[in-house]
């Protein structure tokens, strides 16, 4: 859990808005997007939802790791390597599968179907979901958002200062 | 006359394919194209085939001139002044500009009928012609094969050593 908090204080310094929009947009061109599922645009109004339905807190970390980390693959994966913004991405899709395997640890336990069902269709190319088309620094900036409403919990607060 | 080569000279070394690969492909994401008018991919083919209807060389390289300060205005357009191509993109045009100002001298004169047309084809955005998508890198690749090509006689090479 230590581990968890590290990986999630680094994620959030490497998510600063300064750095997104350097990274996110300004080394883009202007109005490009990357194509998506809809399951993949996680926003906090869908976590809040998430939650009147009692779906438990690891469950919903649990499905914002894996959005997360798929949608930074999919920025990486429209990049050259030489790109500005390859090696930032990079960086991204290191420290979440670090935390990949934290959430190894529990994973299995007490998922919600609710959320086992998402994680399974965005893992799922074939799930034919609606996809859509969304903007890199968008992408993140849902990331950004619902990681602290995640984790800004008093508990998880401690382990972050 | 001597200015105009002193700048196309610049233009050939801004646009080495050095400096195309990094700012027009490795920072662009992959697969990137910009939508350009059907005129606006001038092919060194296109240029033989003029010449083949005994076009005039002022004539040819009038027309170069319109298709690549279109080109390069366009890619300019598509990226965020703080993109690391943008600077580049703006050099190029402020050359072209500088060029435009020595085709000035001459290009009410005898330009060809043909290419009198397509140049005002290429500033008319309603001409309705087809459009299509092509890669950064491949539209200034044309615009330093099409130049090398109109400005590679023994003549110009005297200005351009």
């Amino acid at each position: 859990m230590q581990k968890e908090c590290e990986i999630v204080g680094i994620l959030q310094d490497k998510l600063k808005y300064k750095e997104r929009l350097q990274y996110m947009k300004y080394y883009f061109p202007l109005n490009y997007t990357v194509t998506v599922q809809y399951e993949e645009v996680l926003r906090t109004s869908n976590v809040s939802r998430l939650r009147d339905e009692a779906i438990t807190e690891p469950s919903l970390r649990y499905l914002w790791f894996h959005v997360s980390s798929q949608v930074v693959l999919k920025i990486r994966d429209v990049l050259p390597e030489q790109h500005p913004s390859w090696s930032y991405t990079q960086e991204l899709c290191d420290l979440l599968e670090g935390l990949g395997v934290e959430y190894e640890k529990y994973k299995q336990g007490d998922m919600d179907i609710v959320v086992a069902d998402l994680v399974k269709r965005i893992h799922d190319a074939e799930a034919g979901s609606n996809r859509k088309p969304v903007r890199p620094k968008a992408l993140l900036d849902n990331c950004v958002k619902v990681m602290r409403m995640l984790y800004s919990t008093p508990w998880w607060t401690v382990f972050l200062l």
